[in-house]
């Protein structure tokens, strides 16, 4: 893993050419500072960072992983000393009030600050990336002396948040939930209970982690409805806001995981460990939910991220490595053999990973900017709104692109062939960090519920139309433009797959009507129908732009444009096609899921 | 990873009621003793071992791995004493002659050990399989003194081989190759390089390791056609053919992998070695090829026992783990919440794992009675028909179930949740060891040009009719049985995707007239697609099977042929369709992959 360049081309494109993130902004007068300069200049100065601080750290980090010893957790060399330049930078706060110390961007400028830094080195950017977690917890939920308390230290990263749900007995299912919170007589709860998974639980990055914790209060009733939320600091801030005393929030020990061994992930114990409430009483769940869709939008990062890292590299590789000739004759006769990047599978396997990063990072960037429209909500019906429409897209972003960043991964490392299994290139590391993205915050199987079940037909259909109306408006932007020609290449399947997608979905609201289980038997194809579709809208409005600007003239190099369309081409042909397969499966009859009793699955 | 069971149901139900094996060992007198006793005494001794020795080591063997001291490997804590109960138990030679201290069993035989094993502990196994490849290549190639010397250490297991190709510069680009062999006075050459990725190089399994080296005698004709094959003991025979002198064979380093931890993957340095010329001078390469479809078919059975132990230990932990309530609603509303496996898509990642297995371990049987057959030849011609059938049938069963059961083994991971990506669980680890399955043995990327390239084009479609005539065949004979009409369902979808089958390769026929890249642009989709259709021929044939063994009684539980019928549904219903994906990219433009100038890959 030798090659990072914080795609700072692609980025600008999105931003100012596809989705016109400057016209979003400027609708907004808090924001009116922001402007080309700036965007430049942050993500400029944020790919520095990235790519001399924290990217040299990645394998190493790897490689050494946290350790834990009597109750610490450790980072990896390098960890403290480049926390200390993130620091030092402002970053943490990028998109945070400046009344808490923040610098008061827009949510989708902390988005492409996140992408940056986590494609460098996702388990060091999944520090702050946590707090920002707990931070925008606090943020909605916390009174004012809470946010008073913590929110500045938060924000400037002299401390750090954790969100602290799943238990030994339960991950999504979060009705589970065993931890018992206690109220005292101060007001305050007294927290017993272990926690796993969770991620910075404990680390050597900074004086004091506030944990944001789910547990029941005792008398509560059962399942989701019974659960709160808490703040409990690993240490008490004394009566000046500084480290106090120790909480007992016990560190049992860090999990050993397929990858990302550079952040930690710790079993909490919460020996009686004082807690703070954290907005209603048994209204914790639904809390949560409500910072959900911008937790997974922060997941999707990591396949997106995970595409571009294995990219860059496996094209290094591709360009230098040379071996036997394409079926089509010899390219460089004179060579010993071909590099690999004259055989067509290998170039396959190339825009492969190109395509799912750049379809993911412009789909990413339109989805950050409904995040910045929730943190501007007037009312709780502007909030409802807003959150709706981003709770359409978060699992499609996430379920999606986490599947194909992992495969994209692994086509990373099979350009390498034998010695992309070999720790010492790097890429093997790409494939089994970005592994777990698939399964925390919601596994691809939730995502695929919360879509089909909750997002598309609890909500009555509405955020599904809206979306096809939104694929309905680029149509008609482009027939009444001068690119109309052009664009039919990609119009007209990107149409085909629009009624297919319109189809599927009476196959299966028809078939639920026979049987139950016919909507769980299509979630998976239903995400990944989805996931294709959407990712056609965004090269379609890719290539709109791109014609546009090779036209009308654009900021960057008419080279860029003529790729932009040639990976959208390679999308539209290569990978867009398998969603036939998926349509197909959901036409499958749902018994075949369904029959085989339990116990005939293995009959020894 | 707690659970391992070998599936003995399953291999008898390929051997005696799906291929009708026992028909074909009778064909062959030196085969007269094969009975079902014998197959099933064989079977359940292996699974013992297998279960009892080595199954217990696997994951301790990851954790540890090998070490690197001295110039000297040490296997794991265990692996030595397993490795005499696995002398002990004289499997080495079981499919080998009893000239040189075998059994002489068929090859197919031979194959079912090796997956038991395999599917047990596969770093394991990579030793005496590996060892295995040595044989082979000796058993056809070496002159009767070298048979002497040689094949009786190796056939009881005293001794181990290996076989050295890669060197740093070139993995499957023989021709590259560097290595030095140059002739001495009394007919041994010395051979100097480094070898690299040497499976098994190094151990401290077996008191010597007879290397088979391809390397280039000075003078010789460039690329593959001056490659020679040698014998490189580690230790030369002394003039008792006991282990004599070393051989200035030094192990250079290990590799540090992603996975099978337990296999040693050295760096081998030849410095100034003696070696021994095996079959003809400069015929290297074509000697190695008549070795590579039974290496592959080893390399095959990584993925399908990878697919069988993901989906043994997914499916302990479905019918354990609690988590939610299906969207159909509560089945067992008693309990916190319903188990795993009654929620549809678990269901999916569950019977995806199963129909992997099942659909490859036929494949793999049948492919395997090919290898029988082939060490029955009776002159050249006999040979290369039989040879010719096997080179089609291999690289779709290396390529294509290489790759799914990577998938099986990351959908096991899956079942698990957050759970999946612990070490302890050891799910991860079966996703890591059967990475590599993909990488060795030829990539993926080389099976696809292998089938469509070579196997296809070049052999002017004559296995490729081949296998159409034995679909045609079965058609005929499920029409002619009592079970024709409850089969439609399987062989309606069937012919539909053997036209298209046919259709696509027509396609690409019709493509490269026009541009010769069109060929390897194809090479991929159509490997997966011919992998489809091929176990949708399997699956048909398991069904027939299971529908004639309920109606007219069978060896095993109508349970088990309902099942087999159930997963033979799920495979036509969720995977089969995946093919329309594959069919569909046929059909895309190759300027898709080819028209984008490399450096416009990568614009910054």
């Amino acid at each position: 893993m030798k090659n990072f360049k914080t795609p700072l081309n692609d980025l600008r494109f999105i931003h100012y050419e596809v989705l016109d993130s400057l016209s979003e902004y400027r609708k907004n007068p808090a924001y009116d500072e922001v402007n080309k300069e700036l965007i430049d200049a942050i993500a400029s100065e944020c790919a520095k960072y990235a790519e001399n601080v924290i990217f040299p750290l990645n394998q190493s980090g790897d490689e050494q992983g946290c350790s834990y010893n009597d109750g610490k957790v450790t980072t990896p060399d390098g960890y403290k000393a480049a926390y200390q330049q993130w620091l030092q930078g402002g970053w943490q706060g990028l998109s945070h009030p400046e009344e808490f110390g923040g610098q008061g961007l827009p949510p989708s400028l902390g988005i492409m600050k996140a992408e940056i830094v986590g494609t460098a080195n996702w388990a060091f950017g999944m520090y702050p990336g946590l707090s920002l977690g707990a931070m925008n917890t606090l943020m909605l939920h916390a009174d004012k002396a809470q946010k008073a308390l913590y929110l500045a230290k938060l924000t400037s990263g002299e401390w750090m948040g954790t969100m602290c749900l799943t238990e030994a007995q339960c991950g999504s299912d979060l009705g589970q939930i065993k931890t018992k919170a206690e109220k005292n007589d101060d007001g305050s709860y007294t927290v017993t209970g272990t926690k796993i998974f969770i991620s910075s639980g404990d680390h050597d990055l900074t004086d004091n982690i506030v944990h944001i914790v789910l547990a029941r209060i005792p008398g509560s009733p059962e399942g989701t409805k019974g659960i709160s939320l808490f703040i409990v600091p690993k240490y008490l801030p004394d009566e000046n806001g500084a480290v106090g005393e120790f909480n007992q929030v016990n560190t049992g020990s860090i999990e050993k995981k397929m990858g990302i061994h550079a952040s930690s992930t710790c079993v909490l114990n919460f020996d009686g460990a004082k807690g703070f409430l954290l907005g209603e009483v048994n209204k914790g769940v639904a809390a949560m939910f409500t910072f959900m869709n911008t937790a997974r939008i922060g997941t999707a990062i990591q396949g997106i991220g995970s595409a571009e890292l294995s990219f860059q590299n496996s094209l290094a590789y591709a360009k230098e490595r040379r071996s036997m000739r394409p079926l089509s004759g010899a390219k460089e006769p004179e060579k010993v053999a071909d590099t690999l990047i004259k055989h067509p599978d290998v170039r396959r396997m190339l825009l492969k990973q190109k395509a799912i990063a750049e379809g993911g990072r412009a789909m990413l960037y339109d989805t950050a900017l409904l995040a910045d429209k929730l943190s501007e909500a007037k009312d709780e019906a502007e909030f409802k709104a807003i959150d709706d429409k981003l709770g359409f897209l978060t699992p499609i972003l996430k379920g999606f692109f986490t599947e194909l960043g992992i495969e994209a991964a692994n086509e990373g490392m099979q350009v390498f062939g034998g010695h992309g299994y070999i720790k010492e290139w790097g890429m093997e590391q790409i494939a089994r960090d970005v592994r777990i993205s698939s399964l925390y915050e919601g596994t691809t199987g939730i995502q695929g519920l919360d879509l089909l079940g909750r997002k598309v037909i609890q909500d009555k259909f509405k955020q599904y139309f809206a979306f096809n109306k939104r694929i309905l408006a680029l149509y008609k932007e482009i027939l009444q433009s001068p690119y109309k020609v052009q664009m039919l290449r990609f119009i007209a399947p990107l149409m085909c797959y629009q009624l297919r997608w319109q189809k599927v979905l009476l196959v299966i609201l028809f078939k639920a009507r026979k049987n139950r289980d016919a909507v769980g038997a299509s979630t998976h194809d239903f995400l990944m129908f989805s996931g294709y579709l959407a990712t056609a809208f965004y090269f379609t409005k890719m290539a709109l732009a791109s014609f546009k600007a090779l036209d009308q003239g654009g900021e960057l190099s008419p080279d860029f444009y003529q790729a932009k369309l040639q990976t959208a081409d390679f999308y539209f042909q290569r990978l867009l096609p398998r969603a036939k397969g998926h349509a197909a499966i959901i036409s499958g009859k749902t018994a075949s899921l369904m029959d085989m009793p339990e116990d005939n699955f293995q009959l020894e």
